[in-house]
């Protein structure tokens, strides 16, 4: 048998008894006869009290300092996972990103993987050790510590999986696998047992929590058999495979939410042409990205041009548009942050036609107005009223038929 | 103008507040023109909660694991040290066992330092900055964390002074230096200006927490100019130094004390050459070694052997002496945990007489019964009542005249 590497967030290893536990599920990895790389993130809330301490010191601690007290929040927690199998009777042997040699480009905060020594972990799974390494952190080529954002033990582990050719790559979390919706919004929703990468990633950028981009991106591209699953159920999970490799015909997957949007709507815009690019420059160059814009010429013969972006962007975006009020001379520039985008995701989209003509639909009977409306090879996005959310998400996926038992 | 090695023990970075302080006063040390390498422990209680963690996942962890574990609490108060510093407007860099070399013979939890690479450091001052390391912890070669023993930030800090040929090494304290007894216990005992590296280590050896004899030791071996100085208080500390460096001519340097003692009584032992190199080699095969020994001939022809142990190790050392007991043969082995050692250091007792006397008069007038008695060259010790201690240790504090004003 293979390598199987398993990966547990920080809710799985919270505390002396969810570590303990989470040893039991490597251990019966172990006992099937496959060799175990385990992958951690730090225990709980470890690496909030840590950024709360750094800022009782300094307002912006120094990034290569942070990445130094951050990391230390996995090196906690595969310490004591490695107590914990250890104590099972098994041998196991915990590795520091430096120890791995994980070498990233040495961005702090925010590095990228660029390669990674595999001849350790190799050499301690031959001598029959489980060997559970330090998710989020890494080494520059200079030595220096680095972490690689938050959320990026999954990261960790799929860039481990692709570089030891793993059968498969776990991603141990608090839910059971990836759902057509969020089943605390729609109680029916159906959990996939396959999906494909570029659903995944889709989900993932349209509002899904359950895995990041940047490791289902390093699925895709190296074919990482990804499985998402519960570390506190024997349920089967959902696995992310590559598209020749789906057994189910799916036109749609899932019906994804996103609160986290906000609309900058200019009035009176010039309809001179180079101005809307004049506009989206500026934006670009502060590192805020755009995602859905709307143009449209008012009976004045000026423009009216609204575009999202994130929240947390908002005010910025604001600012630098108000700083360009004499230059391109519109009418007034406006905050709203009370949208969302409900979007619907699914490779059959491709080869299929009239989706979007079905969600508009199903959002029109439902009184729902949209606002705003973009679309992919395998996605439809809508903006509509915040408080709308839900009811959106539940309208189309009954629309849809999603619900039902899990297929 | 040189280097200055600075510690800082746990209690002095204990919080953000102490943190800050400590910052300041490192920034004023480079102020006034000087190289500073600062070593830190953990802070506050981070070791001894690290070490609960660990227990409550497994009785006996495995030492590798523990050392990755306990690690981690000298990174975060590395971090956030450098973080302070920087927020004071200096540059500081933050360095790990492993990025500094603190290269260690791989013994985990007890390892020795077999070298130190001074590059990075010395490219790091080079560069003006304030370098500040991770006290405690080592790397082997083979790229396995390491912990020096508790307490061993100390000789982390002296084994950097001594590699970078330091102008001198601070080790700030919880107190204002060396003293001829403990403050708490002898109201009107007298800081030392000046102690020699043996009195220091006799000290350590014989009560004094102040610092540990592995620190003294390497101090002494690299003649490494310590200081002894309170993270709190402005107070000028106590320098340890070579014999040949003492301005003062001593005679007596202080009164000790030492609770964590008990005795081990054997009664009716036989007479016959080789039982006590038996007994004593018996116990010296658990690694428990023995301090002080005293042999009578009872009437009966028989003898009475009594030796010293540490509290900790009683248990264990009764029990080997049970176990001899039939091929020995003696009538009875009974501990005491209930006594204390009494000692006084002082360099100049080598060239004095009577000193001996004149303590064990002391002790006589004071009612106070001797019930072993060991010396060195510059030492003299006698076990008591435990009970006795604190009045014993005043009593010679007042015969030798040792109380007064600040040398």
């Amino acid at each position: 048998m293979g390598i199987i590497v398993q990966k547990f967030g920080g809710s799985s290893v919270a505390d002396a008894t969810k570590i303990k536990n989470v040893a039991k599920r490597i251990a019966r990895t172990h006992e099937e006869g496959h060799s175990v790389v385990v992958a951690v993130s730090a225990m709980g809330d470890t690496t909030d009290n840590l950024i709360r301490l750094a800022h009782e010191i300094s307002i912006d601690p120094p990034e290569r300092e942070l990445d130094m007290l951050l990391s230390t929040g996995e090196q906690v927690s595969i310490a004591l996972l490695a107590m914990a199998v250890s104590e099972l009777g098994y041998q196991a042997i915990s590795l520091t990103g430096t120890q791995v040699g994980i070498i990233t480009n040495g961005f702090y905060s925010d590095a990228r993987i660029q390669s990674i020594n595999k001849a350790r972990i190799l050499s301690e799974l031959e001598r029959g050790r489980i060997v559970i390494l330090a998710g989020f952190q890494g080494v520059s080529i200079d030595n220096e510590i680095t972490t690689l954002g938050r959320g990026a033990s999954d990261t960790t582990a799929v860039a481990i999986a692709a570089t030891l050719e793993a059968n498969r790559c776990d991603i141990y979390t608090d839910v059971e696998g990836v759902y057509t919706a969020d089943p605390r919004v729609v109680p029916n929703a159906r959990k996939h047992n396959q999906v494909t990468h570029d659903e995944m990633l889709e989900m993932a950028r349209l509002g899904a929590k359950v895995l990041h981009s940047r490791c289902v991106e390093l699925a895709k591209k190296f074919s990482v058999h990804l499985c998402v699953r519960s570390s506190f159920s024997e349920a089967e999970g959902t696995m992310v495979v590559r598209e020749d490799e789906m057994i189910e015909e799916v036109v749609v997957s899932a019906v994804t939410s996103d609160k986290d949007q906000a609309k900058v709507s200019l009035l009176g815009v010039p309809d001179i042409p180079g101005i809307a690019a004049r506009i989206f420059q500026a934006v670009a160059d502060e590192h805020i990205s755009i995602d859905m814009v709307i143009q449209t010429t008012n009976p004045k013969g000026t423009a009216d041009l609204s575009f999202t972006v994130t929240e947390k962007d908002l005010q910025a975006a604001i600012k630098i548009i108000e700083g360009l009020k004499g230059e391109i001379g519109f009418d007034s520039v406006s905050p709203d942050k009370n949208i969302a985008q409900v979007s619907l995701v699914g490779i059959g989209m491709k080869s299929h036609v009239g989706i979007a003509a079905r969600m508009f639909q199903a959002l029109a009977d439902a009184n729902i107005n949209i606002q705003m409306i973009s679309s992919s090879e395998i996605t439809i996005s809508c903006v509509i009223d915040e408080t709308e959310t839900e009811r959106a998400v539940r309208t189309i996926h009954d629309r849809f038929e999603l619900g039902g038992a899990s297929s």
